[in-house]
């Protein structure tokens, strides 16, 4: 079952200039950094309710979200919807005609199993699913 | 104080399949539709823990949906914060540097009180600021 908008990930050109406005504009500091090697991003996290806004910067030339701002600049990258059960989640998903970028959930970013869907099939929208690891 | 994510507005080209695709992502049915004829725009919202999945749809043709539609194609528009005081959140902004779209609260979709802050004081994200009314 689908839970919470678990986080909002946001691309930034310069995490550190992204933490300052979205430090300003939600009036927090980030609660933690966090460099995901595999994916080629580094991460902030702002505690908003039950929900996250995720800045992420891309830490090498091929990392997706490095393409996404070259093509688009940047802006609302994806957004993750919280589980208890991913596998399940991804299975309901897979059998409603879904494509999933990973057969398997992968470890993610701030303690996390996540799963993306493939956003051909998602009205243009890079949606995650995510469970606490 | 902002307190949470209250929605993330998502544009599509056609409210039925939007509906269709969400409601398969999230495993749960729109809770309403609503015409903002002001805005030019049909929405949908889904329930998701404390906050809102919005679909919208333009109603007509020089709607700031139809320019996203045209320009970027279907996909996240904006995200909306939640605040219980959305006057002092507007002047707490505006003394931050940031630019607001209206100086005074305007009526949105679902019963709420909201503006909009430049997206290009904003790390290239829409963001808007709502308030029951």
């Amino acid at each position: 079952m689908i839970k919470r908008i678990e986080h909002l990930g946001i691309a930034v050109d310069n995490l550190e200039k992204g933490n300052e406005v979205f430090a300003k504009i939600l009036n927090i500091q980030p609660y933690k950094e966090e460099a995901v090697e595999r994916e080629g991003v580094t991460t902030s996290f702002f505690k908003v309710g039950e929900s996250q806004v995720e800045l992420l910067e891309a830490s090498k030339e091929e990392s997706p979200i490095a393409k996404f701002i070259a093509k688009k600049g940047g802006g609302m990258h994806h957004v993750a919807f919280y589980t208890d059960d991913i596998k399940a989640e991804m299975a309901r998903l897979k059998s409603e005609g879904f494509e999933l970028l990973s057969d398997e959930p992968k470890p993610g970013a701030d303690g996390k199993l996540i799963c993306f869907l493939h956003p051909k099939y998602t009205a243009g929208v890079l949606v995650e699913l995510c469970q606490d690891a």
